[in-house]
């Protein structure tokens, strides 16, 4: 019956395909008898990083014009010594232990998105990302949860599927189903529903009683400790009004089902390298960008550099790689029909904050290593450490939320936005949560100067809206990329297959021209 | 509502508790005036080390009789030079590059395991364990699945979750649960099957069509690339025939539920690092245990020392933490009961074969790093490995089976069970499977020589078993200890909580007598 998977649509491509992607090669200048261009690139985040690297491989002599003291843009790694000032004046410098980190921004690799690639192709190493825990919690105030009594995501989802299988199984027996069901597939559900669901046979009426997938008060052990299960088992109606069952389709979305990655040692490792393979001496740190002006045989490109100097380069080419919302303020000749692009996108927030603690106490009392706590307060997401298992330290996220939360965290002085995030933690976790704590970073994008955002709202929610085309698709000499052009924003994965397609693109031009 | 969670069984303990332990110690006995005694060990397993480990902490002075070249019993890692004869005189040196290695007995560590707290406890390094990959394949070719096209996770699971979402929807809408939930109840389970499942709503019946959750054939990218979700999607009765949903309850079962976790550089780094703290000199190796005679006083241990030459050793206590049919085997004046005890354990089998690659085709060409492929085949489970990724080289379990495949397996020779696992796998993964290997090395518990069992088979299925209580509480001055005198028999955890148990009876003893 599974004779044509393949044409039934179960079968996988071997390859979990990305756009194929030529990167340019000075040979490809031999025929043409032309030599690669001068090609300046503001913005020296993942997808200027990734332009001018592939555009070198050509020899394009690429410059970058990145406005921070470093590049990476939203890439961002926070240890010991990183400074950071906002746009309201708050300055922090991060005091964490040797060996500890904090992602600001992009921290996960999905398997099959490019950024792995680069990983490897420039010896960037790889662990696992713990984007998911079965021991990791749940904590929901709003439908009842008390401080000290959050729920284990095994718990949860044992007693979900659990009744969600009894009541199928019971519907199924009923009738229920027959017009959608012959009795070869009922048999087969039914088969299923007992094994996945943990649940009775039908002289038990199907009934979820409780299993071991729920967890144990005692595991078992030794002879004489068989172990005690978590017990009694909610009813039906409990589990379903806990809403701990809104968070587990997470598990499965595409980009973000486990297994996912992170490089050792922190995101920015990737940057880092990506700087190093393009040559740290075309990148101008600290240089802002006030305008660009197409000469229809170039572009001039102002700036003002560290020392805060007005300056100008010239290049064949210009690859704007900015926050569009940003780049929608400076003066250019580049048209209405652009500006009008640039200004259709609108940035969205996000805000983190690491908390260093002196001992890993989530892993010895809690028993969790690593994974991702979830909740209805207004931090929402609470982050374990992916690395330093068993180490003496470790940073915790001790929120992760996004938009009027995001922007409120962000406004709060980080001493503020400390106690908030530590009252509560403690509320799920307990004392140590405030005792055991060292020093904390903390930030929220909307307010980092030359960024300003943690990703896009894009008209028509996609960056093939009419209103994008001109950046998409750009007549003149300046392309544009970055995350915010891709239908994977706020990933990496869209920032580098942006640079790639605005590479391409350059690259097809100057052989042309 | 949830006011009385803990009450109602939601709330976790803080901790996941293994029964409370005191080390012996050295003060123990300063009341008493007597001082630590003579204990023989036999097997250097992890029993046998945990055991002379915690003993050791009060002074202890112990002997462990080891009958193999190494210490650690099943938990074994093979790498370059690793030699081992089978007991149909097979002999294989591993052949795998450095720093590549199969582990060939216990491989995964769960977070409530007290193995995590000896790696803390002895500073053995641990990484994640990747027990569940949603970008693994299914490949069941007796429900009709055809080389080259295994089914990846992602996709079974979004077209099982779907499908059930679906069909109980549609049951609950047209009244069939009326009698089960409330209407408030009816409401809630609909807002989690239409998230969980992706189903459409009521309006258009609730139908699964499909998401991106079960992956892309082009995946998301710039501008242009919208990405091509797998298509077309297989109706209900396809998914429930194709017996993908089998695997599923493995994910969230109590002792597998990710996330899991392993040395790094190999599960034996847990007895090298016990037989470091132990004392080496402590440890007896190629010492094959004769014979065990209570005196009444003490215990003499007749053995064969790595020469052959026949020798005794004399303690006040001898911990026997052998595998229970060869200690059936042993001469021994502990009487009927215990003579029965032992002889109602049987062994279990189990088989792995690493096979390493030159390259990691499996991450280039699959997008899959790490996890476990499900089949229907003989082989049951193919593994990624959870470390090196990126890498030049890999090491992928081959085959992982149990019972009648593992003994089936055990006896071809390593040349045979190394053809047979290509041309398996190949049907899987395609051609690289067999083009791009480089050597393999494989074994099978059963015909492993001083182990001779991958598990145990216990009467009734419990160490408490009546028949065993003369070995779980043992009269005399020997005391027996090993995971199959626990409730995880097959997991270290298992071993070391019974070896805990023995050196507290041990200890307990020791100070009154």
């Amino acid at each position: 019956m599974f004779a044509a998977m393949g044409a039934l649509g179960l079968a996988p491509t071997a390859t979990a395909a990305t756009p194929a992607f030529s990167a340019p090669s000075a040979s490809d200048f031999h025929l043409t008898g032309r030599k690669a261009a001068k090609v300046v690139i503001l913005g020296g985040g993942v997808a200027g990083l990734v332009s001018a690297y592939e555009l070198g491989k050509a020899g394009y002599d690429c410059t970058i014009l990145e406005p921070r003291s470093r590049t990476g843009g939203r890439n961002f790694t926070a240890r010991a010594g990183t400074e950071q000032t906002d746009l309201f004046g708050n300055s922090q410098t991060a005091r964490f232990s040797e060996g500890q980190y904090m992602n600001c921004g992009p921290a996960r690799l999905a398997q099959w998105m490019v950024t792995l690639d680069y990983c490897r192709e420039l010896g960037v190493p790889i662990e696992v990302f713990t984007n998911t825990n079965a021991d990791a919690y749940i904590y929901n105030e709003s439908s009842g949860m008390t401080p000290g009594n959050p729920v284990r995501y095994r718990t949860a989802k044992a007693d979900t599927y659990g009744y969600v299988s009894e009541l199928l199984a019971k519907a199924t027996d009923k009738g229920a189903l027959d017009q959608q069901l012959t009795a070869a597939d009922q048999e087969r559900l039914l088969a299923f529903l007992e094994d996945w669901g943990s649940i009775g046979a039908k002289a038990d009426g199907f009934g979820y009683t409780g299993s071991s997938n729920r967890g144990f008060s005692t595991y078992p052990g030794a002879a004489g400790t068989p172990g005690t299960e978590l017990a009694p088992v909610p009813d039906v109606s409990s589990v379903f009004a806990s809403g701990v069952g809104r968070y587990f389709s997470f598990e499965f979305e595409f980009d973000q089902a486990m297994l996912m990655f992170q490089p050792v040692g922190g995101m920015d490792q990737i940057p880092r390298a990506l700087t190093r393979a393009v040559g740290a001496q075309k990148v101008k740190l600290g240089c802002q960008a006030t305008g660009i002006t197409e000469t229809g045989s170039g572009v001039e490109v102002s700036y003002t550099d560290a020392a805060g100097r007005s300056r100008a380069v010239t290049a064949d080419y210009c690859i704007a790689a900015m926050p569009p919302h940003l780049l929608a303020k400076l003066p250019h000749n580049l048209g209405s029909a652009v500006q009008a692009g640039l200004a259709s996108i609108t940035p969205a927030s996000a805000s983190k904050i690491g908390l260093e603690y002196r001992s890993r106490w989530w892993e010895t009392d809690h028993r969790i290593y690593g994974g991702i706590t979830e909740t209805d307060l207004d931090l929402t997401h609470i982050w374990h450490p992916s690395y330093g298992f068993h180490g003496e330290r470790g940073v915790m996220i001790g929120y992760y939320n996004y938009d009027t939360d995001a922007d409120r965290y962000g406004r709060m002085t980080p001493a503020q936005r400390e106690a908030r995030a530590v009252s509560l933690g403690e509320r799920i976790y307990g004392s140590k949560y405030r005792t055991e704590l060292a020093s904390s970073f903390s930030q929220s994008w909307r307010f980092i100067p030359h960024l300003e955002g943690a990703w896009h709202n894009l008209p028509d929610n996609s960056p093939d809206a009419a209103v994008l085309k001109p950046l998409v698709e750009p007549a003149g000499r300046v392309l544009f990329a970055g995350d915010w052009l891709s239908y994977m924003d706020a990933w990496q994965h869209g920032a580098i297959l942006s640079a790639r397609k605005a590479v391409t693109a350059l690259h097809s031009r100057a052989l042309k021209s």
